[in-house]
């Protein structure tokens, strides 16, 4: 979101809904819609893995679409308010860097997220105390920085012959 | 992730590399490297808004990279792991939603997230007590849910003159 998504509006709610289908080894075929605050899409996306974790690399794995969606997001952000607050941006480079701990348990493994950092490199004839507030007013409305900032809870349901049942 | 990145080893770090470079009007293109535990890439990816947003549309915004890699993310790991615990998956699709707030705040505004739903379906002729257990490992094994399940640090740096600044 670069503009305001309501015109006049002070408040509103953005919503992406996402349907995945499971194909070939460890392909998913995704088509995502945003639905709030009014309809866009769909946009078709697909993850796949290589052939080490059994898939046929016929798409970025999952973790590369992620790290794509916290730079693209921040990045757009910046560009979007530097033009609200009439800072000129000659160029925008942004290099991220993700990092997780893998541990085996077992079976299968767990994960948990050990630490992130977004290198900014804007070109700009002003003022640097200027491209600072623009970083940091990016920050805050940057919708996927905002969501790693906080705890989450993600509720999960599971279809039965009776209907969805939370797990 | 689907197999364990380092055959024998208990623990291990991922991480995942991305160089953005805003082009066109709002268009990134986003080069991605896994760089732990070992060179995978570069996988080329790229973001737009659509033309309400300023946009060329040429791309998805980011925010449906985002969650085509969640639901991405969680898929992979109940097919990995569903070898792992003998569970036959004969097909499995999820349907995920995400919301955000979104409030203007003088010339910008601030985002928040607001909540994540993530509906299962798997077709398998193994006890519903076995799928349920399969979902809660994937849970856990999902680098991205693990990650919005807590309040994350981000790093930002500036580049500038005397070098890179933290901002």
């Amino acid at each position: 979101m670069t503009e305001d998504p309501n015109k006049g509006m002070q408040k509103a709610q953005v919503r992406f809904d996402c349907h995945g289908q499971a194909t070939g080894k460890m392909r998913n075929e995704l088509v995502v819609m945003m639905k709030l605050p009014f309809e866009e899409g769909p946009f078709e996306l697909a993850t796949d893995e290589g052939s080490f974790h059994g898939g046929d690399a016929t798409a970025s794995p999952p973790l590369a679409l992620f790290v794509a969606s916290i730079t693209g997001c921040i990045m757009t952000q910046m560009r979007a308010f530097a033009k609200r607050l009439d800072i000129t941006l000659n160029d925008l480079t942004v290099d991220s860097r993700a990092v997780w701990d893998w541990e085996a348990k077992g079976r299968v493994y767990e994960t948990a997220p050990h630490y992130f950092e977004i290198d900014v490199s804007i070109d700009s004839p002003d003022e640097e105390a200027r491209v600072i507030q623009l970083i940091n007013v990016a920050k805050k409305g940057c919708f996927i920085e905002q969501t790693l900032s906080k705890a989450n809870t993600i509720n999960h349901r599971m279809k039965t012959a009776d209907g969805w049942k939370a797990v």
